[in-house]
Protein backbone atom coordinates (compact mmCIF):
# COMPACT_ATOMS: atom_id res chain seq x y z
CA UNK A 1 0.00 0.00 0.00
CA UNK A 2 2.34 2.72 1.09
CA UNK A 3 4.83 1.63 -1.62
CA UNK A 4 2.46 2.22 -4.45
CA UNK A 5 1.43 5.51 -2.95
CA UNK A 6 5.35 6.16 -2.63
CA UNK A 7 6.07 5.05 -6.47
CA UNK A 8 2.93 7.20 -7.63
CA UNK A 9 4.08 10.38 -6.02
CA UNK A 10 7.61 9.61 -7.41
CA UNK A 11 6.57 9.82 -10.77
CA UNK A 12 4.76 12.69 -10.62
CA UNK A 13 7.63 14.32 -9.52
CA UNK A 14 9.84 12.83 -11.93
CA UNK A 15 7.79 13.98 -14.72
CA UNK A 16 7.77 17.60 -13.27
CA UNK A 17 11.94 17.55 -13.00
CA UNK A 18 12.20 16.92 -16.38
CA UNK A 19 9.59 19.69 -17.70
CA UNK A 20 11.71 22.16 -15.51
CA UNK A 21 14.93 20.88 -17.14
CA UNK A 22 13.33 20.74 -20.36
CA UNK A 23 12.27 24.45 -20.05
CA UNK A 24 14.72 26.94 -22.06
CA UNK A 25 16.21 29.39 -19.73
CA UNK A 26 15.75 32.70 -21.49
CA UNK A 27 16.05 36.47 -19.75
CA UNK A 28 11.83 36.01 -19.53
CA UNK A 29 12.36 33.47 -16.89
CA UNK A 30 10.87 34.42 -13.75
CA UNK A 31 13.62 33.99 -11.66
CA UNK A 32 11.81 34.42 -7.74
CA UNK A 33 8.87 32.00 -8.92
CA UNK A 34 11.21 29.37 -10.10
CA UNK A 35 12.65 29.74 -6.61
CA UNK A 36 9.87 29.66 -5.01
CA UNK A 37 8.56 26.99 -6.93
CA UNK A 38 12.10 24.54 -6.64
CA UNK A 39 11.80 25.43 -2.56
CA UNK A 40 8.45 24.42 -2.35
CA UNK A 41 9.90 21.27 -4.52
CA UNK A 42 13.05 21.00 -1.78
CA UNK A 43 10.74 20.66 0.99
CA UNK A 44 8.16 18.29 -0.49
CA UNK A 45 11.13 16.27 -1.24
CA UNK A 46 12.31 16.55 2.31
CA UNK A 47 8.85 16.17 4.09
CA UNK A 48 8.37 12.71 1.77
CA UNK A 49 12.24 11.42 2.84
CA UNK A 50 11.23 12.12 6.54
CA UNK A 51 8.45 9.60 5.81
CA UNK A 52 10.21 7.27 4.29
CA UNK A 53 12.41 7.35 7.11
CA UNK A 54 9.54 7.12 9.87
CA UNK A 55 8.30 4.22 7.96
CA UNK A 56 11.38 2.95 7.60
CA UNK A 57 11.47 2.76 11.55
CA UNK A 58 8.10 1.45 11.87
CA UNK A 59 9.27 -1.20 9.91
CA UNK A 60 12.02 -1.99 12.47
CA UNK A 61 10.02 -1.90 15.50
CA UNK A 62 7.25 -4.35 13.70
CA UNK A 63 9.96 -6.54 12.71
CA UNK A 64 11.44 -6.71 15.74
CA UNK A 65 8.15 -7.60 17.68
CA UNK A 66 7.27 -9.81 15.31
CA UNK A 67 10.82 -12.06 15.23
CA UNK A 68 10.72 -11.94 19.90
CA UNK A 69 6.97 -13.40 18.81
CA UNK A 70 8.45 -15.94 16.32
CA UNK A 71 10.99 -17.04 18.73
CA UNK A 72 9.36 -17.07 21.77
CA UNK A 73 6.93 -19.72 20.24
CA UNK A 74 8.93 -21.54 18.24
CA UNK A 75 8.62 -24.55 19.47
CA UNK A 76 5.35 -24.32 20.61
CA UNK A 77 4.01 -26.58 17.15
CA UNK A 78 6.05 -29.11 17.78
CA UNK A 79 5.33 -29.03 21.60
CA UNK A 80 1.67 -29.04 20.51
CA UNK A 81 1.79 -31.62 17.93
CA UNK A 82 4.62 -33.94 20.52
CA UNK A 83 1.23 -33.70 23.44
CA UNK A 84 -0.58 -37.20 22.25
CA UNK A 85 2.81 -38.87 22.77
CA UNK A 86 2.88 -37.50 26.27
CA UNK A 87 -0.47 -38.58 26.57
CA UNK A 88 0.05 -42.07 25.47
CA UNK A 89 3.51 -42.17 27.37
CA UNK A 90 1.42 -41.48 30.63
CA UNK A 91 -1.39 -44.07 29.64
CA UNK A 92 1.57 -46.47 29.06
CA UNK A 93 2.98 -45.68 32.30
CA UNK A 94 -0.38 -45.93 34.35
CA UNK A 95 -1.73 -49.08 32.65
CA UNK A 96 -2.53 -52.09 35.60
CA UNK A 97 0.35 -53.48 36.94
CA UNK A 98 -0.97 -56.72 37.26
CA UNK A 99 -2.21 -57.55 33.98
CA UNK A 100 1.48 -55.95 32.39
CA UNK A 101 3.40 -58.10 30.75
CA UNK A 102 6.62 -57.54 29.42
CA UNK A 103 5.00 -57.72 25.93
CA UNK A 104 2.35 -55.68 26.57
CA UNK A 105 4.19 -53.43 27.86
CA UNK A 106 6.89 -53.37 25.36
CA UNK A 107 4.24 -53.02 22.24
CA UNK A 108 2.49 -49.86 23.74
CA UNK A 109 5.87 -48.27 24.21
CA UNK A 110 6.87 -48.94 20.87
CA UNK A 111 3.60 -47.47 20.01
CA UNK A 112 4.75 -44.13 21.54
CA UNK A 113 8.01 -44.46 19.83
CA UNK A 114 6.63 -44.02 16.31
CA UNK A 115 3.91 -41.81 16.90
CA UNK A 116 7.24 -39.41 18.30
CA UNK A 117 9.56 -40.76 15.70
CA UNK A 118 6.45 -39.48 13.28
CA UNK A 119 5.90 -35.90 14.92
CA UNK A 120 10.05 -34.96 13.78
CA UNK A 121 10.22 -36.97 10.88
CA UNK A 122 6.61 -34.85 9.82
CA UNK A 123 8.66 -31.53 11.06
CA UNK A 124 12.06 -32.28 9.05
CA UNK A 125 14.16 -35.01 10.90
CA UNK A 126 15.60 -37.46 9.52
CA UNK A 127 17.97 -40.43 10.71
CA UNK A 128 21.62 -39.98 8.93
CA UNK A 129 22.03 -43.69 6.87
CA UNK A 130 25.44 -45.11 7.97
CA UNK A 131 26.27 -49.23 7.96
CA UNK A 132 27.06 -50.31 4.54
CA UNK A 133 27.67 -46.47 3.38
CA UNK A 134 30.63 -45.10 1.39
CA UNK A 135 32.45 -42.87 4.86
CA UNK A 136 31.12 -39.25 4.37
CA UNK A 137 32.43 -36.83 6.84
CA UNK A 138 29.73 -34.05 6.44
CA UNK A 139 27.47 -36.86 8.06
CA UNK A 140 29.38 -39.25 9.81
CA UNK A 141 32.02 -38.65 12.74
CA UNK A 142 34.52 -41.49 12.40
CA UNK A 143 35.17 -42.83 16.32
CA UNK A 144 37.11 -46.17 15.45
CA UNK A 145 38.51 -47.70 12.61
CA UNK A 146 38.54 -51.58 11.79
CA UNK A 147 39.94 -53.78 9.11
CA UNK A 148 36.86 -56.41 7.86
CA UNK A 149 37.29 -58.30 4.56
CA UNK A 150 33.59 -58.42 4.38
CA UNK A 151 33.10 -54.81 3.84
CA UNK A 152 34.89 -51.96 0.73
CA UNK A 153 37.50 -50.03 1.98
CA UNK A 154 36.33 -46.26 3.44
CA UNK A 155 32.70 -47.97 4.37
CA UNK A 156 31.47 -47.68 7.39
CA UNK A 157 30.85 -50.57 9.44
CA UNK A 158 28.84 -50.33 12.03
CA UNK A 159 26.98 -47.33 13.29
CA UNK A 160 27.54 -46.82 17.12
CA UNK A 161 25.49 -43.61 17.70
CA UNK A 162 22.37 -42.77 14.94
CA UNK A 163 22.98 -39.55 13.09
CA UNK A 164 19.94 -36.69 12.27
CA UNK A 165 19.65 -34.16 9.88
CA UNK A 166 17.32 -31.53 10.44
CA UNK A 167 15.76 -30.45 6.89
CA UNK A 168 19.66 -29.83 5.15
CA UNK A 169 21.56 -29.32 8.43
CA UNK A 170 23.03 -32.11 10.02
CA UNK A 171 22.33 -31.75 13.49
CA UNK A 172 24.63 -34.79 14.75
CA UNK A 173 26.52 -36.66 12.73
CA UNK A 174 26.31 -40.61 12.83
CA UNK A 175 29.31 -41.98 15.32
CA UNK A 176 30.31 -44.71 13.23
CA UNK A 177 33.51 -47.55 12.60
CA UNK A 178 34.90 -47.37 9.56
CA UNK A 179 36.94 -49.79 7.18
CA UNK A 180 40.52 -48.91 6.50
CA UNK B 1 25.20 3.06 10.81
CA UNK B 2 22.82 4.26 7.82
CA UNK B 3 20.38 6.00 10.57
CA UNK B 4 23.10 8.16 11.74
CA UNK B 5 24.48 9.17 8.54
CA UNK B 6 20.98 10.56 7.84
CA UNK B 7 20.78 12.31 10.95
CA UNK B 8 23.63 13.78 10.45
CA UNK B 9 22.69 15.03 6.88
CA UNK B 10 19.22 16.11 8.05
CA UNK B 11 20.10 18.32 10.56
CA UNK B 12 22.72 20.33 8.34
CA UNK B 13 20.16 20.22 5.74
CA UNK B 14 17.35 21.72 8.07
CA UNK B 15 19.61 24.39 9.39
CA UNK B 16 20.31 25.42 5.69
CA UNK B 17 16.69 25.54 5.29
CA UNK B 18 16.07 27.88 8.74
CA UNK B 19 19.19 30.22 6.89
CA UNK B 20 17.05 30.64 3.66
CA UNK B 21 13.88 31.10 5.71
CA UNK B 22 15.83 34.02 7.07
CA UNK B 23 16.99 35.69 4.62
CA UNK B 24 15.07 38.94 3.88
CA UNK B 25 13.50 38.60 0.53
CA UNK B 26 14.75 42.64 -0.16
CA UNK B 27 15.12 43.58 -4.37
CA UNK B 28 18.87 42.79 -4.40
CA UNK B 29 17.95 39.01 -3.68
CA UNK B 30 19.41 36.86 -6.75
CA UNK B 31 16.75 35.04 -8.01
CA UNK B 32 18.52 33.11 -10.06
CA UNK B 33 21.20 31.85 -8.16
CA UNK B 34 18.46 31.46 -5.22
CA UNK B 35 16.51 28.84 -7.85
CA UNK B 36 19.66 27.37 -8.57
CA UNK B 37 20.56 26.72 -5.13
CA UNK B 38 16.61 25.24 -4.54
CA UNK B 39 16.82 23.19 -7.23
CA UNK B 40 20.31 21.39 -6.02
CA UNK B 41 18.64 21.20 -2.72
CA UNK B 42 15.56 19.30 -4.38
CA UNK B 43 17.45 17.22 -6.03
CA UNK B 44 19.42 16.17 -3.21
CA UNK B 45 16.31 15.70 -1.41
CA UNK B 46 15.09 13.80 -3.67
CA UNK B 47 17.89 11.22 -3.74
CA UNK B 48 18.16 11.15 -0.35
CA UNK B 49 14.58 10.23 -0.29
CA UNK B 50 15.59 7.54 -2.87
CA UNK B 51 17.90 6.26 -1.27
CA UNK B 52 15.86 6.24 2.35
CA UNK B 53 13.55 3.99 0.27
CA UNK B 54 15.57 1.39 -1.57
CA UNK B 55 16.96 1.18 2.24
CA UNK B 56 13.73 -0.41 2.97
CA UNK B 57 13.41 -2.23 0.01
CA UNK B 58 16.62 -3.85 1.32
CA UNK B 59 15.36 -4.18 5.03
CA UNK B 60 11.89 -6.00 3.90
CA UNK B 61 14.00 -8.45 1.56
CA UNK B 62 16.58 -9.01 4.30
CA UNK B 63 13.76 -9.55 6.92
CA UNK B 64 11.46 -11.55 5.01
CA UNK B 65 14.38 -13.85 4.54
CA UNK B 66 15.32 -14.35 8.02
CA UNK B 67 12.14 -14.44 8.68
CA UNK B 68 11.76 -17.38 6.36
CA UNK B 69 14.79 -19.06 7.96
CA UNK B 70 13.59 -18.59 11.65
CA UNK B 71 10.00 -20.25 10.46
CA UNK B 72 12.00 -23.08 8.61
CA UNK B 73 14.53 -24.16 11.77
CA UNK B 74 11.78 -23.10 14.07
CA UNK B 75 11.74 -26.74 15.78
CA UNK B 76 15.54 -27.59 15.34
CA UNK B 77 16.10 -26.17 19.07
CA UNK B 78 13.97 -28.76 20.72
CA UNK B 79 14.29 -31.79 18.28
CA UNK B 80 17.91 -31.47 18.95
CA UNK B 81 17.17 -31.60 22.89
CA UNK B 82 14.65 -34.63 22.46
CA UNK B 83 17.55 -36.44 20.74
CA UNK B 84 18.86 -38.13 23.65
CA UNK B 85 15.26 -39.20 24.74
CA UNK B 86 14.89 -40.56 20.87
CA UNK B 87 18.13 -42.60 21.83
CA UNK B 88 17.13 -44.07 25.47
CA UNK B 89 13.96 -44.65 24.10
CA UNK B 90 15.36 -47.17 21.34
CA UNK B 91 17.65 -48.37 24.21
CA UNK B 92 14.82 -49.33 26.08
CA UNK B 93 13.35 -51.08 23.86
CA UNK B 94 16.32 -52.27 22.19
CA UNK B 95 17.48 -54.10 25.64
CA UNK B 96 17.67 -57.96 25.82
CA UNK B 97 14.05 -59.14 26.57
CA UNK B 98 15.70 -62.44 28.10
CA UNK B 99 16.69 -60.42 31.33
CA UNK B 100 13.22 -57.77 31.02
CA UNK B 101 10.85 -57.26 33.60
CA UNK B 102 7.96 -55.63 33.78
CA UNK B 103 9.95 -53.31 36.29
CA UNK B 104 12.58 -53.38 34.65
CA UNK B 105 11.09 -52.11 31.69
CA UNK B 106 9.04 -49.09 33.75
CA UNK B 107 11.66 -47.82 35.24
CA UNK B 108 13.60 -47.34 31.80
CA UNK B 109 10.54 -46.10 30.27
CA UNK B 110 9.78 -44.14 33.01
CA UNK B 111 13.28 -42.18 32.99
CA UNK B 112 13.09 -41.67 29.11
CA UNK B 113 8.92 -40.04 30.29
CA UNK B 114 10.59 -38.02 33.18
CA UNK B 115 13.76 -36.60 30.35
CA UNK B 116 11.24 -35.58 27.70
CA UNK B 117 8.85 -33.73 30.12
CA UNK B 118 12.44 -31.97 31.05
CA UNK B 119 12.92 -30.80 27.91
CA UNK B 120 9.11 -29.94 27.23
CA UNK B 121 9.20 -27.59 30.20
CA UNK B 122 12.41 -26.24 29.97
CA UNK B 123 11.11 -24.76 26.63
CA UNK B 124 7.95 -23.26 28.00
CA UNK B 125 4.92 -26.40 28.67
CA UNK B 126 3.31 -26.14 31.85
CA UNK B 127 0.68 -28.39 33.07
CA UNK B 128 -2.54 -27.01 33.71
CA UNK B 129 -3.08 -27.94 37.87
CA UNK B 130 -7.15 -29.08 37.68
CA UNK B 131 -8.11 -31.34 40.46
CA UNK B 132 -9.79 -29.54 43.49
CA UNK B 133 -8.88 -26.05 41.55
CA UNK B 134 -12.30 -23.30 41.40
CA UNK B 135 -13.30 -23.70 37.19
CA UNK B 136 -11.67 -21.59 35.38
CA UNK B 137 -12.63 -21.22 31.51
CA UNK B 138 -9.95 -19.82 30.21
CA UNK B 139 -7.85 -23.13 31.20
CA UNK B 140 -10.40 -25.81 31.68
CA UNK B 141 -13.51 -27.17 29.44
CA UNK B 142 -16.47 -28.58 31.36
CA UNK B 143 -16.79 -31.79 29.31
CA UNK B 144 -19.33 -33.61 32.87
CA UNK B 145 -20.71 -31.99 35.42
CA UNK B 146 -21.52 -33.74 39.22
CA UNK B 147 -22.59 -33.09 42.72
CA UNK B 148 -20.18 -34.50 45.03
CA UNK B 149 -20.89 -33.39 48.37
CA UNK B 150 -16.69 -33.53 49.31
CA UNK B 151 -16.10 -30.38 46.77
CA UNK B 152 -17.28 -26.96 47.03
CA UNK B 153 -19.37 -26.03 44.11
CA UNK B 154 -17.76 -24.54 40.87
CA UNK B 155 -14.72 -26.55 41.88
CA UNK B 156 -12.72 -29.25 39.53
CA UNK B 157 -13.86 -32.35 40.92
CA UNK B 158 -11.94 -34.91 38.17
CA UNK B 159 -9.75 -34.52 35.59
CA UNK B 160 -10.28 -36.34 32.55
CA UNK B 161 -7.20 -34.61 29.93
CA UNK B 162 -4.16 -33.40 31.27
CA UNK B 163 -4.22 -29.50 29.83
CA UNK B 164 -1.29 -27.35 29.10
CA UNK B 165 0.15 -23.81 28.60
CA UNK B 166 3.12 -22.99 26.26
CA UNK B 167 4.80 -19.89 28.16
CA UNK B 168 1.58 -17.58 28.54
CA UNK B 169 -0.51 -19.17 26.09
CA UNK B 170 -3.23 -22.29 26.88
CA UNK B 171 -2.35 -24.78 23.97
CA UNK B 172 -4.98 -27.22 25.60
CA UNK B 173 -7.03 -26.81 28.37
CA UNK B 174 -7.72 -29.83 30.74
CA UNK B 175 -10.75 -31.70 30.15
CA UNK B 176 -12.77 -31.63 33.44
CA UNK B 177 -15.65 -32.59 35.05
CA UNK B 178 -17.51 -30.08 37.33
CA UNK B 179 -19.29 -29.92 40.60
CA UNK B 180 -22.31 -28.38 40.50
Amino acid sequence: MSDEKWTKEMTAEEEQTAEAAEQPETPETDWEQEAAKWKAQAEENQNKMLRAMADMDNLRRRVRKEQEDLAKYASLKIVEELLPVLDNFERALAADRESMTVESLLTGVDMVYRQMVQVFEKEGLQAIEAKGQPFDPHIHQAVMQTQDPDFDSGVVVEELQKGYQFKDRVIRPSMVKVNE
